[in-house]
């Protein structure tokens, strides 16, 4: 990570109780923002990254000179136009670029947290980014927005205030971590755990990096990402650079010589000990555990007007989890949209060009706007 | 692994030329069988195993003390019914029971091959075991089965003898593997790989053991072969001996309890160079391909009598991917049989306890003996 740069941060000096007890204090959000706040302070928009996203949303990551993450859904004119609405992005606490998580120093012993960081949860990370209202001096959202992780934190951000958002959009999501959604990211933990660089997460301190076992992590979180047909039309069995196989064990095939990839490039962006943090934080999530079960209850005094979107092929946060959610805000009278788009792109649609979610985005949020 | 045991071996004397071009001769193959073989000796079954499986097909594994992997299907008066069958299995070349491996001695340089033993195929592990026909004097098996990899070793014995099986039984696999197949196999080799202890290949001179790789490469392939709809039944969010979560990283879930379980007891008995091999191989398996990538050529002289069997919720060798195979025998007149079979036990399915499964293979094989 490129040391030097200066990231935008909100100095948080108000003591927050965390889920596992511990109370954290001056501690650093990191986040952009994209458009102009109006007067009136109606028109912010609260984006939520996903696991492995960061605050720049759109636009050139001065990180890794790339594309930001939702450039497809957020810039002037786009599904969410930054010629109207204010858009907000901060990096999740447990994140790695610059809001408060594992590579800082622990105040007490002045040494990198490492694994000795406190275990965070969806409900940690909404309420450190609540400050972000308070420093603007927003009274309301226009809208809380996020996919996959993102949208976790918009079902938990309406749970927690539900007189703060006019609308929320919750993409690609679920209420609940499944035992197949917990066993994936268990597997990410066992490869970057079993990296003898971990070190017990003091890589940092031993100025050693758990790189392989990253990569491996990365590669499996990647796969889950993409659709069995999707992979298939992209890949399917297509040699790289070869007429033929090599009987070796370097990548014949196009698809393993793109999962290398991006397993090499993810780990010059992205901090190992993060990856264990965030994905302990989404395994925890239970939005309905703290209303004795009912899902119905964890929205109940709300008046936020929500949209829920999934895609068809998105195996990993699949429809029936994100209808669970309609459902429990149908029961209560929730005013709620739905809509499944088909999309062969598996669950990361909702970060790529797919017109039928960007034009549908577009025209909630604006047709909520214009009513509002 | 108990280096005590003596295996019940053939030692191939005549050469085989493997796809490679590279040549094998005075290889063994470790084998076992289970009931008689009778006079006319027509009631042969040769049963192929997969990827982590082994000759001990039912009984007591005499390495791992737990029952056979496929012991709900085969015993007496089982679907595969050893009183009245003679059933051969045998360790696939490349493997780590006994049979030629990359943890033999190279002839050569009278070191351990490692990763210097030549890459080989579901075409050199089949020609490999034709070898037993000729030792136990078989004309004709009366069948050939297998799941998963098992099932591709089914359909290129037929293609590659295809007047040595009255009937087939190819069970929950591909005639060639997907991109997700080979993503998901890639994602184990890189993890294996990933271990400093595998030191390219040399563990076994070095005396180290890439243990923690290879219990990730488990971790992955497992929740594989299990449906999402199965592991929530299962496990859900089910906690580990704890009446709460623990924020932090121990098995606060059954799921990861149970992944770290099937993880640790695996490097108690396989070989992470034969699960590189193993994979490469079912990797590059592409039945159609030395048939201008028409899979009926592939069958165009059998006789052989096929039954195709699937599981509605086995997502790594689709029912489609079956059907293909199904299609390609009808489009030229070859009897075949197909089933697709309700359960929520995703790929393993043909492993378990499956009761419509296990009586329709066993009246399948009962019914074709009978008129036989």
């Amino acid at each position: 990570m490129n040391k030097e740069l200066k990231l935008k941060t909100l100095l948080v000096q108000k003591p927050l109780k965390l889920d596992c007890g511990k109370i954290i204090q001056n501690f650093p959000i990191a986040y952009e923002t994209y458009g102009s706040l109006n007067e009136k302070k109606n028109n912010a928009i609260l984006a939520f990254h996903a696991l492995t996203g960061d605050q720049f949303v759109t636009g050139t990551n001065p990180i890794t000179k790339k594309d930001g993450w939702w450039s497809y859904a957020v810039g002037p004119n786009k599904a969410i136009d930054t010629n109207k609405y204010f858009v907000i992005c901060s990096n999740v606490i447990g994140g790695c670029m610059g809001s408060y998580g594992p590579s800082h120093q622990d105040p007490d012993t002045k040494k990198i947290f490492g694994a000795n960081f406190p275990v965070i949860t969806i409900n940690d990370m909404v309420n450190a980014q609540y400050n972000l209202l308070e420093h603007f001096g927003i009274e309301k959202l226009f809208s809380v927005v996020g996919g996959s992780m993102g949208g976790m934190q918009v079902l938990q951000f309406v749970s927690n205030f539900p007189n703060k958002a006019i609308t929320a959009v919750p993409i690609a999501c679920t209420s609940s971590h499944s035992a197949q959604n917990i066993a994936l990211n268990e597997l990410g933990r066992q490869a970057i755990t079993a990296d003898t660089n971990w070190s017990e997460g003091n890589y940092n301190i031993e100025n050693k990096n758990p790189n392989k076992g990253l990569a491996v992590a990365r590669m499996a979180a990647h796969i889950t990402y993409l659709s069995k047909k999707g992979l298939q039309e992209k890949f399917g069995r297509k040699l790289q650079e070869r007429d033929d196989l090599k009987f070796g064990f370097d990548a014949d095939f196009q698809i393993e010589s793109y999962l290398r990839y991006q397993g090499s490039v993810f780990v010059d962006r992205f901090d190992a000990n993060s990856y264990l943090y965030i994905t302990r934080a989404m395994d925890y999530f239970d939005l309905a555990k703290r209303f004795n079960n009912n899902l119905s209850d964890a929205f109940k005094k709300t008046k936020t007007k929500f949209f829920i979107i999934s895609f068809t092929s998105d195996w990993l946060y699949p429809t029936q989890e994100n209808k669970d959610i309609v459902i429990a805000l149908n029961a209560i009278g929730v005013d709620v949209g739905f809509v499944e788009i088909e999309s062969d792109k598996g669950h990361d649609s909702f970060l790529l060009d797919v017109p039928d979610f960007l034009n549908t985005l577009k025209n909630f949020l604006n047709k909520s706007y214009l009513n509002n």
